[in-house]
């Protein structure tokens, strides 16, 4: 693991603004082909997590690194992992005076200053670049190729939600995935969860209601009402579906439980519902329900920058999904925010800044080298670049794909379509490289 | 004139960024072709200076407003003119703790939102902009259109010396031009300068010679050295070049003067020189040797960028010059700066956000839409883009042409040239405009 001395603020001169922090990044040369034939360098470029994490999670570098000859680069995102600005964790998540730099423009500008350190490191002025993000990180990637052309040749974007902004896609369409999903793998198992919202709160208006609850929910503590089961619930169904992939399925799981009927014993809708639970989470003495937001470092940093800057106007429109209506509210959004932290998000900055939402009017003649991966089984492929751009601005879509399967490892027992896409999106980097490679003979000859 | 409510920090989200001030800018509709007719806007990024100077000095909007049926938007850039945050000049221009927030990429983030906020007042979403700029307001227009490509159509980027960074382009190329233009202007004048700079230290070494040579040169203040003199001439002859244009001709002037024989006087070669200084500047009873740096606000806030940012390497290196031979040292410039402000420049800053080094490259196959233009006999061609890169990004360069001549008033005496060279960029401008046009077309249906 290496580390980098970064500058808090690139886009300012105040004195602050030249504090800097450790950013932590992390080389692998073993398959490098070296200076002299301008071999590629792959950059991962860190999203809303510690770097550990992605060096296990993501394969895309690992598996692809001897063909392209690559040198391997993984960047920690500001504020993550061990990327702390202001000396502990403590002091930069405390509130907005510290949170204020952690940001996908100064993010960004991180990736340039470590991208440009390696390559004079290595000294190798004329490697190409190509960088590459899941999610959040997607977007970062597909944003770096945008604003730093000159330093990264192309882009993977892996389920990048680009263009879940303002109100470019429809806001239910997280949800509506996640519904179809469900409803494609059981239609019965459907119909359980979406009447189960109603019975939950029947239940819980009883005498003892939320005892029963916490009791049929193996709950570790008391509840405060029977919105902890079912925002727990909502978190079951999108984590199921974003990441339904082999070998376990995870929708089909939390389904067959669901479905079941256990010998010997009378169940009701809540006992099914309850089956589901265990079914992704596995057997255990008690269930949080606060699982899917407890406050780690990095819960504590994604609140801030989806409060801030990534607004995304997620909901729960009046349509054909299995969950309670419960349209975004922009109005209560910013409220809430602003109560919390003591200043409001900019909700259109993303959008005034990058200008993706145009992006078939804008994009059609100016930029390149993008793959924008989205598996349509994923609920954030409704926010995501679903149509080819230009010849080089590429939409690669896979009818089963889940949220960022394509940059995860590889493994023997990968679906047919999901070693086609990879093939594909190598054989694309590689043309994108050699062309380079011959714009750079002609213009040195 | 109106004036907008600017975020003072655009790439933070501390409570302090949240600070705004009001920033100037003027729009004039009275040719434009309406929001129906998605009739184009003409926006002048203001650089250096206030807004009241470009609104007199600017021709390309108001002569070409009527041709194009465009909305005309002129901008002022932040801490100049009346557009200063910290609510006055006094506070704004302080330190580096208020002047941090003055720079080129802040600048762009107001123009993006002023720009986007009069399409939102007009009620024009699809109005394609074309943006202009003039000498740092070029390079701001080049880069807004490579940054914010989903607002600006596309830049004209006037004498904009994008290379003038780092080691890109000679260091003395701006002192060479300078010299060149002298020299072809009359052999003679540039031996009697070249020759000049020993005899004022000469001069200044005699007993009271500060004293004579305030009196040839009839200085308003005492000198304090031959450096007084010798800063003075450096720029008078650079201005002369930069603004060598019809009817006047400064350099023919100045020559004109320095070659003259008087009847009936005896005089000397510091009396030829000071003669220029009459010829350029005008009778007056005293000269201020300070008149080019007064410490006016633009000033002021102009150092501080330059001290910051825009860290133009210029230096007069042992070459063909007609100045004394003074290399330019980063390293005593950087301290020279830092000593002043307390924050040392960041010189590799703009080469790694904006990257224009390597234009040929890179954007060959990225961008589109940006004339680069330069008249070869401006001092600040040496930095410009003088090659076409793609069939959109072109340049385009006139002999004769001096400092952002283009983009000034039409008058009845330009040379063909000047009329040729504008009504080629208007061309162009049309082409992008009428591209862009067919595909909105195309998309709409």
């Amino acid at each position: 693991m290496l580390y980098f001395n970064q500058n808090l603020d690139h886009f300012t001169f105040t004195p602050k603004s030249y504090m800097t922090f450790q950013q932590r990044y992390a080389i692998d040369s073993k398959h490098w082909g070296g200076a002299k034939a301008n071999a590629p360098i792959l950059a991962f470029l860190g999203e809303e997590s510690s770097l550990d994490s992605d060096l296990s999670a993501i394969g895309f570098l690992r598996d692809n690194g001897p063909r392209f000859k690559a040198l391997l680069v993984y960047i920690e995102h500001r504020y993550y992992g061990k990327s702390m600005p202001f000396g502990s964790a403590e002091e930069a998540l405390k509130n907005a005076s510290t949170l204020g730099y952690l940001n996908a423009e100064q993010a960004l500008a991180d990736y340039a200053a470590i991208l440009l350190h390696v390559k004079e490191k290595y000294s190798t002025k004329h490697s190409p670049i190509i960088v590459i993000g899941g999610s959040y990180g997607g977007m970062l990637a597909a944003w770096f190729r945008l604003k730093y052309p000159h330093i990264a040749l192309g882009a993977l974007a892996s389920s990048a939600p680009l263009l879940y902004f303002e109100d470019i896609r429809p806001k239910v369409g997280y949800y509506y995935i996640v519904t179809n999903v469900f409803k494609k793998t059981s239609e019965r198992c459907y119909n359980t969860i979406r009447r189960s919202w109603q019975e939950i709160d029947r239940v819980a208006a009883t005498p003892n209601g939320l005892l029963i609850l916490s009791k049929k929910f193996k709950t570790c503590a008391p509840l405060n009402g029977s919105f902890n089961i079912k925002d727990f619930m909502d978190s079951i169904y999108a984590e199921a579906v974003q990441y339904n992939r082999g070998p376990s399925y995870w929708v089909t799981s939390v389904c067959n439980a669901i479905n079941a009927n256990p010998p010997n014993r009378k169940i009701d809708l809540l006992d099914r519902i309850s089956a589901g639970v265990v079914a992704l989470v596995g057997n255990r003495s008690c269930y949080d329900t606060n699982m899917f937001a407890q406050p780690t470092n990095n819960n504590i940093a994604w609140r801030w920058q989806s409060c801030s800057e990534i607004v995304m106007p997620i909901g729960y429109d009046k349509q054909d999904t299995m969950f309670p209506t419960s349209p975004f509210n922009m109005t209560s959004f910013i409220d809430g925010c602003e109560s919390y932290y003591g200043v409001p998000p900019r909700p259109h900055w993303i959008t005034t800044y990058f200008g993706i939402q145009d992006v078939k009017l804008i994009l059609r003649r100016f930029g390149s080298n993008i793959i924008f991966s989205n598996g349509l089984s994923d609920p954030y492929s409704v926010g995501g670049v679903l149509e080819d751009i230009s010849d080089t601005l590429v939409a690669m879509m896979t009818k089963n794909g889940s949220h960022c399967q394509d940059i995860g490892l590889k493994s023997k027992g990968d679906p047919e379509w999901l070693v086609m896409q990879r093939e594909e999106e190598i054989n694309i980097i590689d043309s994108w490289i050699s062309t380079y490679q011959k714009d750079l003979q002609i213009l040195k000859s």
